[in-house]
């Protein structure tokens, strides 16, 4: 059986992992575009972007392990798009275009149902309106034996964490100082819920930071 | 006029510049002697404990300069000392010894008045009792044109940074994750009290971050 982990989770110094106000314009937030900055530069993202070039040390290492032998994602329904409510109507397939990064299933926490949406490349959206544990089960059907990737926002990440249901925790420290946004820490024991620091490895873009059990 | 600075001040990775239960074994509280590790093995901390040797490196700048040109230093009560509520006795001085490495006059904020302890060195203890403003006024007094040093624990410097006193910043993040504590960034906005990132430094055992206005 695969793992469960997040990666290449981008927060601020601060412990914001999102800014607020989440828009079309700013997926991160306003001014949250900044914490990605360190993966934005790697040769990983650069490919996935069909891109030549970009750096290949330890933020590049980080980011390339965050995309390998992923065999199914689930993501909260804001990291899925800006939509709040109901579905309008069908238009809204993600912030990624037609081929998005995943490449594998993808499961999307929301409470407002809508049917599964094909696209390229392997990545299949599929809409669990039963919960996360319920959306677990259905990405470990999935997966098989490959691993699944929590991909975000924040309080996805937190709900499984505080269920104790993620093997793994890769946080990227972004030289970002936000102030206010969707925190990552505050009322979260990890200690208490059985992690602990793994390893710590910094780069002048970020400082990278491996929670484990 | 001096600048009002707080520095080489350490919080774990998770946000907390204190553990939970200080007390005499445990003066950074129950598993934060990890914060300030970084710190520990420079060359400026073994100097000042009259040792040979040290780290030369970027965290030993930082020490350095986090001793340099200071004029008077502000404390709270419990970085003097883990007694609470009314002095019992005038045997508490500190953590420190006779030679406290202080080496100015320090206001030390508490809710119960106490006569000044006159140390080695040149450290003189003074008790404030009427407040962060009145402590801040008496060490302006005392330092002339040198600097002030607002030396900690969370709260103290918390409630100096939300009045907009300090002038700089700078935080040790080090490879440690506590859980809960004294959180440093919680309900504080400090961009929205004017403060911004000016610079990070990575080294091996603690990411340095200086914030000013």
């Amino acid at each position: 059986m695969g793992k469960i982990s997040t990666s290449a989770f981008s927060v601020s110094i601060d412990g914001f992992g999102a800014a607020l106000n989440q828009s079309l314009d700013n997926p991160f937030g306003e001014g949250g575009m900044a914490l990605p900055g360190w993966m934005l530069k790697t040769r990983m993202f650069h490919a996935m972007r069909g891109q030549e070039g970009g750096s290949t040390g330890v933020d590049d290492g980080f980011a390339s392990r965050s995309m390998e032998n992923i065999g199914a994602w689930i993501m909260g329904r804001n990291m899925f798009g800006p939509i709040r409510g109901p579905w309008p109507d069908d238009s809204w397939k993600g912030w990624w275009g037609e081929n998005p990064p995943y490449h594998a299933p993808t499961f999307i926490l929301t409470h407002h149902p809508r049917d599964p949406i094909v696209m390229e490349g392997g990545t299949t959206f599929h809409f669990v309106t039963d919960g996360f544990h319920a959306a677990l089960e259905r990405a470990r059907d999935a997966a098989g034996d490959l691993d699944i990737k929590i991909g975000g926002g924040v309080s996805t990440v937190r709900q499984y964490l505080r269920a104790g249901l993620i093997d793994e925790l890769h946080l990227a420290f972004s030289p970002v100082m936000l102030g206010r946004g969707e925190t990552m820490f505050e009322g979260l024991d990890l200690p208490e819920l059985g992690y602990r620091l793994i390893e710590t490895a910094p780069t002048e873009l970020a400082t990278h930071v491996v929670i484990g059990r």
